[in-house]
């Protein structure tokens, strides 16, 4: 087999069998194939797309690529819980109690934030003590005791994405469907968890901008999965606004942890509770209404708090830093304030997770140091009314410089109009 | 300037700038634009095209990415003629001494032959003595004194087109006209003639397989040269059949000769006059009827000839070589008989060309010796009627494992039907 044939083939419109995509991501893999013909090729499906079943095959393909985790000893009862990345958004911290009280495995290999979007293991690392790695079989055993196991990203996942990602990219080939949603679900498949669900943001702040994207990126990663023999369900909700208030790994714990005490914003309140729901049903095969039910009970009952602190615990994070709200704190935590009266129309998040970015909480290169304490709390939101003079943000830093730059970019990502804007939904389908 | 960008551009269908082309170009030079970015060029502009605009610019800065030879000293003097390729095609060492003899200037650095098709500086090999390089000034002075040089391509010439033309040829991208003329122009404009014929070739035995592909190729490249400040004509001529009856070099050398005393195979007389007097008329800016009428004397009065021998003897070639017709002799020489009666109705041309390859007259790889006596007599072509055991061609090697392999493949290459074809065109049309 020559992959220059594969690229014609593909330049001309065909679709690739199984042992053809099987030759190309072995050739990613093992660096057989030149880089030269791999992003050729990327071009041509850029242009051509690919049929749902090679979708399937390459998402297959790629997912045994590399390391693979075996969690096959839960049966059914492991799930996995996917964002594709937005502001603010620590719902993990919270599905994953309230799930595991319920008898779920969540076993999760998570990553590190990069760019505007926070990653589980930074906010984390936020925990004093806790440990982010493991020996395989005391990670496994945790899964099976505590139900809740949540270590950083290591061995070789998905070489062949990981490959193809890097080279697509600096070619310009990042936005095609079919290179999207099996780059995503390739990791999730690798990552082991027999149902999976997955949270679509849509909005400013996300990498799908627009409902009707949103929904083509959700269809095609629950078709993909479930061709993969995994139970789906794939939830479009909001990201046009941050979701809670809280931007910042410290910040973002501290949030969740008020979420598992019943307190919190609403709307994160409502986002984790739908995402639970499903993982829940999905997990035990059971109706999302009885599930709905069951999630509430585990938030209201303290069932998913106590859950949280033995994962935290077992993991060995200090429980009394959470129990006493004793984060790391910043050194310089400051107001922004309203310009003018009116409503604020528009919040543009992806610019909001910049500056979160710009007051230390995120990394702008893979290698950049981050600061804990660092972030947004967010007091208005899109539809709130404002003075002139009132508080609408309060940033933590450790830096008046950084302090500065953000707080200029935190004024210029917000819209304050005459009117109030329509209300969004927060949840805007569900497909299974 | 990023080339990210650039892809980007082009993926979207948009037309790039010169200053964008030519970052381009000299970053393919100079190997700063890594070669995974520009295959996924090349690939979107298989896809979305490019320009008249954009084609000339590409042609002219790759033209210049490398040494240009100047011909400016013989002002508007010189001229080139350049082939597609083709099987049996020696209209270069005809053209030559017809185009000198009449005051033009031909200046010619010529390629090795490759495949299938031969190359102008094997041919000369077969000449004894006839030398292939010569210092630039003695060049110079030969094309002024005598009116013709013919030499190896030496120096650094269009190294961009070299490193795209080797990245397309292994990620199917070959296949896109403004790069196919792209690349042919820009090794044209390098080599410096003011005036420039193309002789693009149709059928079988060429690149170009139909009339309609050969046409777009042909206005592409006239409307490049003319951009560049070229006088331009291509002509369509056959190449369904070899021309002539001679493949292989001392053999295409002989037969050229016998065209310049007045004799050999008509269908290369006429292309040779053709090609010559539209030579003449662009160099001469004088009516093409007046130059068939300047080009068919130059060669009836033995003035071409006369040329032809002076040039070769200039490049210290033996001409009694060429008087006595003494060149290198096959040792097995034997020829092929038709299997049945009928007619020639096709002969696959290319396929031809591949039996002088394995005969010894042409290279699989390029650094395959070749054997100058080694080719094909064709003694009966297309429309042709023949006799079962009657000879339809003579093959000249000097290996009885050749021979064996050869006579297999030309008897598969040619049909033998109960009816003669239609007769082809021999020209199809010119272009200017």
């Amino acid at each position: 087999m020559r992959m220059y044939d594969l690229i014609e083939k593909k330049k001309q419109g065909g679709a690739l069998t199984r042992e053809e995509i099987a030759f190309f991501v072995r050739g990613t893999t093992d660096g057989s194939i030149p880089e030269y013909q791999l992003t050729a090729f990327l071009m041509a499906v850029c242009f051509r797309g690919m049929t749902a079943e090679e979708t399937a095959i390459l998402t297959d393909e790629m997912a045994h690529s590399g390391d693979v985790l075996d969690l096959s000893a839960f049966g059914t009862a492991s799930v996995d819980k996917h964002s594709t990345g937005g502001v603010g958004d620590k719902t993990t911290l919270i599905v994953t109690p309230i799930a595991a009280s319920l008898g779920c495995r969540v076993a999760k290999m998570s990553g590190r934030g990069l760019g505007y979007t926070g990653g589980t293991v930074d906010k984390l690392s936020a925990i004093p003590g806790y440990s982010l790695t493991m020996p395989h079989a005391d990670f496994m055993r945790q899964v099976e005791t505590v139900g809740a196991a949540v270590i950083s990203q290591s061995g070789n996942l998905t070489p062949a994405d990981k490959k193809l990602y890097s080279l697509r990219d600096v070619t310009a080939t990042v936005d095609s469907l079919p290179l999207i949603a099996s780059s995503i679900m390739s990791k999730k498949i690798a990552a082991g968890a027999h149902s999976i669900v997955l949270d679509v943001k849509v909005g400013s702040g996300a990498f799908m901008k627009t409902e009707a994207d949103a929904t083509a990126l959700a269809k095609a990663m629950v078709e993909i999965g479930k061709a993969c023999g995994r139970r789906m369900t794939a939830v479009l909700t909001d990201m046009d606004i941050p979701l809670g208030i809280a931007v910042g790994n410290a910040l973002e714990v501290a949030e969740a942890v008020e979420i598992l005490h019943g307190r919190g914003p609403a709307d994160l309140r409502e986002v984790s509770l739908t995402l639970a729901s499903h993982m829940v049903s999905l997990c035990k095969n059971i109706p999302l209404t009885e599930a709905e039910e069951l999630t509430k009970q585990a938030l209201d009952s303290g069932a998913a708090l106590k859950k949280f602190r033995e994962w935290i615990s077992a993991q060995g994070g200090d429980v009394s830093v959470i129990d006493n709200a004793a984060y790391p704190k910043a050194s310089i935590v400051r107001p922004i304030c309203a310009e003018r009266d009116g409503f604020i129309t528009k919040m543009d998040t992806a610019a909001i997770g910049e500056v979160s970015v710009v007051l230390g909480a995120g990394r702008a290169k893979a290698e950049d140091e981050i600061d804990l304490s660092a972030g947004i709390e967010i007091l208005k939101k899109t539809g709130d009314a404002v003075k002139a003079g009132e508080p609408i943000a309060v940033l933590h830093t450790s830096d008046e410089e950084r302090f500065a730059d953000a707080a200029l970019r935190y004024a210029a990502a917000i819209d304050i109009g005459e009117t109030a804007p329509p209300k969004r939904d927060l949840i805007f389908g569900v497909i299974r």
